[in-house]
């Protein structure tokens, strides 16, 4: 059995079946449906001469150990938000196994270097709005306490929920321990965004995750009647606001892949008949480049003062969350740029907006790169994120080539 | 006993000590505080040489009978919005009460003319969110079938809550019988807004209220992942919207008195780290000439649909409510200019933006005018609301001479 990667979209189905319904699937972390999506996964390597084990923080480990103990890492997750896609996730699982089985077969069960296939437990946060829990806990990034509060929308406890698949929280930092010998992380992905798909091209080189800075911004003016307040006397929070609506894409557009949105308006008293006299609005600024990303925050906050000034109101700014930019690394980079090249022919660099479990493990220090293939529309987390068959064939033929790139800088970094 | 404003401050501090709390006024139509103002208005007629009754639709009306059945009108409001202010409507029904005493007493109990006052129910529509009930029953504009349905934030029916007061909703419409010989209406109220206040004046008179367009406008673009769709790859309903909230602000800026106000934005989905993908907000348009409140609603339509096309959006309108503007009896308006200028020194015509029930007498054929006394800091359904105190005494001086002038016109229209 040489690399199967129809074996991969085939499985692929058979997962989306097994475990969605007619809004999507429904693989959510700590449910019974994501438990349902691991067991079949344990069917998958039955007959295959590996070892499995789950970490402390349920992070689900499938090893085939090679003649040396440096370990080249493949990674991805099951879990899915509530109605989400059959790829975000899923793909970087199975394209994974298809690399582990074709190691197998190649080198008889033995390989020069140990491979390992990890399914992080809990990328997406979904239901207790904590994303990259497993893969936080394997880089020692996480903090037991900050999680240990958290509940679902229904008030079950994250705590209990973890213990009842089998993994006490209080155990989580346990799972540093599986970073031992890793000496390169390599993820595939989909892209989630409409890049590739723009630019007619079936994979992309991940430079790395961008760093993030996410921000509630409120602006206070003056709430007045509608009727009776003229033109010249309000002060008008929602105009304020609404400067700095448009002012961030300027913002923005001023660096290459630079994103900032504002993705909520609360008005109050947010009334047809009154003039708002607070509003209360988001604001998440991205950029792989850390100057880059410190700038405009910067520059966002001087204009909202600005603005505030305009409009005789006030502005207040209170982080919501920040997260560095994590760069990939430039070895791996140039082996994942020669493996989508030798198997598309063209091959583009581009951030990653989304978070993913790789940076995580690129922040515990272990070399890292991430590969994304196309997704249709640029659409996720909804049921009708889709990739094309042949895509997801060819990312699986160059998740391959460039695990074998990896495993031989592994074996001989000077080569 | 001839006018006597002082007294007038006197009854609004013991209305207010009587139903306000820590909050404000509470006197709420249909509700027991709202019921206990209306005993303490009883309280304020017994001795007075007049009749009293409630009509069809809750209107309080007290008569003093003249030699001609000719009636002046002159009226205000005792309920409240919750949390209110102490003289809004409650000066325009005690400062009438303070006309009325003075005619029933200049003419040993009987004027020439029939001078009525009335104390409308329910202008706020605080509780059901229909204002001008009362006025609007008199007017025989209202449609019981509309108001039947409308419930309070307890699920109350406002059906209900009448009957307890013991107005069936079904006779309401026999209110229109008190329109009979009406022959003029007047109306002092607290101005609402800071112009008085800014131009150093004490009373305005009102030109008439202000019509107005008022409409839900939603823009649809297309929800997307913050981090992974670029810039120029967006279609962000906020966005749109961000440039109509600014541009009505130039809409209205071209006309005097023209007001535009969004006064609600809501976001779709709303997350931090999503684009929005929907965007409904409320504009509310006011003017007092109906060919300017024609354009401005043209021109944000058109602006909108513009902004729609610019940010590969599509928007569409509803109409949630509109009232023609409402222009005062020209006479009425000559004799108030000269009322104000005789007890103030200077006269100054500003039309409405909030409506009042004088709106509506004015929509039943009656010649209406009003006259506005200043809000400080133009404040007013808040406890903070307040008017200077020489202020509402002089206001009640000229309410009396206007009543003078009017009785004279009534009694003789060629003269």
């Amino acid at each position: 059995m040489s690399l199967d990667p129809q074996r991969t979209v085939a499985e692929l189905k058979e997962l989306r079946d097994l475990t969605s319904d007619e809004n999507g699937a429904q693989r959510v972390a700590w449910t019974d449906t994501w438990l349902k999506a691991r067991e079949w996964f344990q069917s998958k390597i039955n007959y295959l001469p590996v070892e499995h084990h789950y970490d402390a923080a349920g992070n689900s480990w499938t090893t085939l150990p090679g003649a040396s103990e440096k370990t080249l890492i493949i990674g991805g997750h099951l879990d899915s938000v509530p109605n989400g896609g059959w790829l975000d996730g899923s793909l970087g699982v199975t394209a994974g196994l298809a690399v582990l089985r074709r190691f197998a077969e190649e080198f008889d069960g033995h390989p020069p270097i140990t491979v390992r296939l990890v399914d992080w437990a809990d990328e997406e946060g979904a239901r207790f709005g904590r994303s990259l829990l497993g893969s936080s806990a394997f880089a020692g990034t996480s903090s037991i306490e900050a999680d240990r509060s958290r509940t679902d929308k229904d008030g079950i406890r994250l705590e209990d929920a973890v213990e009842r698949c089998g993994f006490p929280l209080h155990r989580f930092p346990e799972a540093t321990s599986e970073q031992k010998n890793g000496s390169a992380y390599l993820e595939l992905h989909i892209e989630q965004g409409p890049v590739l798909e723009r630019m007619n091209l079936p994979l992309g080189v991940v430079l790395g995750t961008k760093g993030v800075e996410r921000h509630a911004v409120t602006f206070f003016g003056q709430e007045a009647h509608s009727g009776s307040t003229p033109m010249n006397a309000r002060q008008d929070a929602l105009a304020a606001a609404a400067k700095l609506a448009l002012e961030i894409r300027s913002i923005a557009g001023k660096h290459k892949d630079a994103v900032c949105t504002m993705g909520s308006v609360k008005t109050f008293p947010g009334i047809v008949t009154a003039v708002v006299g607070r509003c209360e609005t988001t604001l998440d600024q991205r950029d792989l480049d850390a100057g880059i990303l410190a700038g405009m925050y910067r520059e966002a906050q001087e204009a909202s003062q600005r603005f505030a000034h305009e409009e005789k109101c006030t502005v207040e700014w209170s982080r919501i969350w920040s997260i560095q930019p994590i760069a990939f690394h430039p070895t791996l980079l140039g082996f994942c740029e020669e493996a989508v090249r030798e198997v598309s022919g063209a091959a583009h660099r581009l951030p990653s907006g989304p978070l993913h479990d790789a940076a995580e493990v690129a922040r515990a220090g272990i070399p890292t790169v991430m590969m994304f293939v196309q997704s249709l529309r640029g659409i996720s987390h909804n049921k009708i994120e889709d990739t094309r068959e042949e895509h997801l064939e060819i990312s699986v033929k160059a998740l391959d080539r460039l695990a074998s790139k990896a495993a031989g800088w592994i074996l001989d970094p000077a080569a």
